[in-house]
């Protein structure tokens, strides 16, 4: 059986070949090893408890990078430095909101990432009710204006995130919709899946010529409560008040580590997570342990010798609130080789199922990860690897992609709320998940295939 | 065998002996369509939606108390009426917390009922910690002389609730014993089980003579936040803000309905729960249910039929903060016979299991509870009965009484924070409770027996 022209043309190219590459003994070992890791636990306690909230361009958020190059710096990781870059920043104000008729009680909410502000005395308004966010665009203007537009949604937990698509575009286009339509405010159900009264923030848009009305999510006890008293079929009257603004633009930055290579054409395997976090919580799953388990694993990997490829350990800026760091990096970089992108970002439960997308010359690469990973219970999947917002403007350009899902059921009971926090972490799993990355870097950036241009669309989330 | 004397005694007393009593298969049936009961959600739904919180004294709670005569009047009970009393009332402020130095964020807490408020501006302190309770008591008081306090505690979920008697002292006692040396206010980890950020608020005492300090409880998270904070060493500076307020004497009441029985010397059965809430949350399980789960069960006996003795259930007024709902309904009623009192007021989560305090000559009817409920999973414990903050000034007279103790595992995850609200109530454990309430009212009010006086010493909690 002839060579496919592939493999024959992989095999013509490698340099170092048998040499360099790690044997599947020395993978599973490292791998092993890091079902002890401290490092990651250490980066995650640390930055939630000395740094906190981290909302992008803020005073806090440059605290996180000083914060980031001193503990990059400490790993021993090479190229430590910060890529700044400028950002439009909105911040939170006061937030309130009552039902003021026919049963006066407090709701709690939280406003939406762009949402506009009330007066200073808030808005008063009768409140119209959409279940799902095609009622409301279905609805003509004349039922919505003046009024607070309310809308519902079906959203349930799901392994794999798959949930956050659909229905997170009730709080990504709601508002926007709902200000076209002259509402004087929106109300959405948190998109998220607990049954607890913290509200789930999150950004919205409003597009040039769209109106910023105050937008807030009604955390999920309190929508529900909402609902209830609209069936009782009265008038329904709430009482806002919400004062965020928008205070210009500041800066923000990346944070950017090495882990050199021996062979500078191979190109750049990028690996991280973002360090900003929404201003609720104290961002540990979203998304301290991100950055936490890429940087350990990288770590772990320089410890073990000097990679075929340079690992990047990227913690990007500003992800929350519209992929600005991602964005920079791609644009400052695009003149660069990548081999391959890497994000994790969904929090710090087990990495359950992995998913490549690989030219056809460095397919085999699947393959020593399956034989890998299996140990772990991690099963291939068969989608088109290429999840994450910051390494999304990376992969755009035709960067082969490794995505390590992680276990989402309960990822949207805590996302972008006050219960974003230390206490949720489970340290076994953090554990896995450095095993998991530690055995895929060890794979990838060893490959002695050549890991060229993967085509794809752009990426559309 | 000669008949013992008690028994002799019950044999020459008993009025309409057999005809009177319900047959174990009359007990079983009614017992049994409990299970599909609607009464009590429907209360709890209604109560929860239409009042929503409702703080002891305040409009809230009387408008609670004209829903509640309203509703009972409704269901078709007789003598529906409120007996009102005068009570002090202490309502919240703003609240807010910081840490200032040496890592800035904030952090989420409740004021504690009875708490004194900080100037406007707030007050900045110095954090001075302490595991347990034991270990502010042990402290000299220049330790804690102006700094603010920080106790912790070790409660963990118990299903019996037993957790809180012991734990709860950190909540009551704590903050009089820092004033008392002299601290500038005092920081509790909430006495809760959960790890939301949602505080456990829940009253306190300053005793005559001590002057009111500041005093809230973190969240669970907040509070191991603050601790992993402290254990980095540096000196740890908190800006607190609470401008709660006692704004004098007001009315409360306690909301009275009755199910007349047909021997007026018989005496009353007492149950119920208490109507007012803490004004974080809806008050679902703390203690809409209570107050369901005892008025579906007596709806369900009077339209069984008349039973032997009045059944009289009191949604009783202000329990949260001090039980004076209770303390003035056995003032107001100590001149008459009480057969026997039970309370409802431990969530709505299923009954495990049953005590009682009979006199001897009534020890049959707890045999009988123990057939009529053993369908529904409950078993006979082995303490004597007497639990309710709001029956145990009329049982510290020597009434009889049963506990249905209900699983509690729960409980404290919610129990007097934002969260406790109405999607907290499982609607089939809801129904158990209608249904063991419903069987042991069977037993008791129709018992053949006599009930007399249970010495017993005064209620200790």
């Amino acid at each position: 059986m002839p060579l496919k022209p592939a493999l024959l043309l992989a095999a013509l190219t490698l340099p170092l070949p048998a040499m360099a590459q790690m044997s599947p003994a020395q993978v599973a070992k490292l791998r092993d090893a890091a079902l002890k890791d401290e490092i990651a636990w250490d980066i995650t306690e640390g930055l939630t408890t000395e740094i906190g909230p981290r909302l992008a361009g803020t005073d806090d958020e440059a605290r996180a990078r000083t914060w980031a190059v001193a503990k990059l710096k400490a790993l021993g990781f090479s190229n430590v430095r910060v890529e700044p870059y400028q950002m439009p920043v909105w911040v939170r104000g006061e937030e309130k909101a009552s039902i003021i008729a026919p049963f006066p009680q407090q709701l709690q909410l939280a406003a939406l990432g762009n949402s506009g502000a009330t007066s200073a005395e808030g808005l008063e308004a009768e409140v119209v009710y959409f279940p799902t966010l095609a009622d409301l665009e279905a609805a003509p203007a004349a039922r919505v204006a003046g009024k607070i537009a309310f809308v519902s949604h079906a959203m349930h937990a799901a392994q794999d995130g798959s949930s956050y698509g659909p229905f997170g575009q009730v709080r990504r286009a709601g508002p926007a919709i709902a200000s076209r339509k002259g509402a004087a405010a929106i109300l959405i159900r948190s998109i998220g899946t607990d049954y607890h009264r913290n509200a789930h923030t999150g950004v919205t848009t409003f597009p040039e010529g769209v109106a910023p009305i105050p937008a807030a999510a009604l955390s999920l006890p309190d929508a529900e409560q909402l609902e209830r008293v609209l069936e009782r079929g009265k008038p329904v009257r709430v009482k806002l008040l919400l004062t965020p603004r928008q205070i210009g633009t500041r800066e923000s930055g990346n944070v950017i580590a090495e882990v050199p290579g021996r062979d500078p054409k191979a190109g750049v395997v990028l690996i991280g997570g973002h360090l900003d976090s929404w201003d609720q919580g104290t961002g540990a799953i979203d998304d301290a342990s991100g950055v936490a388990i890429t940087a350990a694993a990288a770590k772990r990997i320089m410890a073990a010798g000097r990679p075929r490829r340079t690992i990047r350990v990227v913690w990007f800026g500003a992800e929350e609130v519209g992929g600005f760091g991602g964005t920079a990096y791609a644009k400052a970089h695009a003149g660069e080789r990548h081999a391959l992108a890497a994000e994790s970002d969904f929090g710090a439960d087990r990495v359950w199922k992995f998913d490549t997308a690989l030219p056809a010359s460095a397919a085999a690469i699947a393959d020593r990860l399956q034989t890998a990973l299996a140990p772990l219970g991690i099963t291939r999947g068969n989608a088109v690897a290429g999840d994450g917002t910051d390494i999304a403007p990376t992969l755009a350009l035709g960067v082969a992609a490794v995505d390590l899902t992680q276990d989402g059921t309960r990822y949207f009971d805590y996302h972008h709320t006050p219960d974003d926090t230390l206490d949720k972490i489970d340290r076994a799993q953090l554990q896995q998940n450095v095993a998991a990355w530690t055995a895929m870097l060890a794979v990838v950036a060893d490959a002695p295939e050549e890991i060229g241009a993967v085509p794809r669309p752009a990426a559309g989330h």
